[in-house]
């Protein structure tokens, strides 16, 4: 018997497991330390301000690009007193909307495996973040199809899995869930009684698979070793 | 028989239905048009920017109040030519965390409706907008344990009210929806089969209730008329 015989469906997670993410929040803040570093006063981290106001404002204003967004304005203001040139903060407004249009750039092998893994389970995406920006990814992915539900949700816990997975009437027993963070992807549907499959973001990183001692939880190089792993027994 | 009778599930809106919304977003333009307007050059009218701003990032940026603070920023810039002082820019930073933080404030008779609709149907609850702050919204309020389900969508139209209501297996014959807007709340479900009941926004404004000639599409002077909607042949 495959392992995938016991599972019904496979969840993906969106940011860094289906396409890149992280590397353009990277990218921004180092454009944001550019522009903004030249009005701050002298010993003043301009970076480490932007990351102390973003950890504020996360309860009030959630993930994405917007919230981010206005953190760096916010940040821009408040570590230069005000001198930073309001041209500088246009700019980076006008990041935030290029990137929200920017094109989805896929990981290696992703559609090869959806496809895959579509032809044994039905599939669900449950992402993250900021709700106009995924579903304009998803849309523009061309991966759509493939997921039977797709939700954009706040945070990724227990309770928010527990009623996704009752809204779709899923078993979590029967529940495998793909990503790239431990901490959202993967043990909060283990702790539901479903396996957590971890890709690593950097696949180039690490290609062996390692199956860890809880039994749900385990380590896969690429994405492209999800149907294999699935096969398995 | 009672008009209850034929549906099973309520829906309602959420800004402007349950609570004030709107009245925010113009108290917000007020001190947009005060703060930046100085700064703007003779000839310019900055509120008229903002708008055109507006209109054109929603498909980019979606609803909400992060969307509109973005766009609030954007206009401040370039509708003064960069001349806007950037602690004038952080005071709009800071509104906008204002307005994702400030307490709901429910329309006359909303929870005793719920409660009174929620003792013969079935309530879900499909807004538009910000996911963290409609979700903190209805949290907050103290009405979300009436809502079997609780959605929020970047439009509202009929492929969005299909596609949700299939999900939730509920019949758009047995459906009716609730809300302030004749476009977003009560066509589309009108179009598909259900019915809508619009109630307009200023409350006090019209109190008659009006049947329109499709049979699907009411006017109800006040949300508290829903019961008695329901309860009438």
């Amino acid at each position: 018997m495959a392992r995938g015989d016991a599972f019904d469906v496979v969840g993906f997670d969106a940011d860094d497991t289906l396409w890149r993410s992280e590397d353009d929040f990277l990218a921004a803040e180092a454009m944001f330390a550019e522009l903004v570093g030249p009005y701050a006063p002298d010993g003043i981290d301009v970076l480490d301000a932007l990351h102390a106001i973003e950890r504020d404002n996360v309860a009030v204003s959630g993930y994405g690009v917007k919230a981010f967004a206005l953190s760096m304005i916010q940040a821009a203001v408040t570590a230069t007193r005000g001198a930073v040139p309001s041209a500088v903060i246009g700019r980076l407004v006008d990041h935030a909307h290029d990137m929200l249009m920017q094109p989805v750039e896929l990981l290696d092998g992703v559609p090869e495996t959806l496809a895959a893994v579509g032809r044994t389970h039905r599939l669900v995406l449950i992402t993250k973040g900021d709700l106009v920006h995924q579903l304009r990814k998803v849309r523009t992915s061309g991966l759509e199809h493939h997921f039977e539900h797709i939700e954009v949700v706040l945070e990724k816990d227990v309770a928010t899995y527990r009623s996704i997975l009752r809204e779709w009437q899923i078993d979590p027993a029967r529940f495998v869930f793909v990503g790239n963070s431990v901490r959202s992807d993967v043990l909060p549907v283990v702790e539901l009684g479903g396996a957590g499959l971890h890709v690593e973001y950097h696949v180039t990183w690490e290609h062996e698979v390692v199956d860890d001692h809880d039994g749900g939880f385990v380590e896969l190089g690429s994405i492209t070793d999800v149907p294999g792993w699935l096969a398995g027994s």
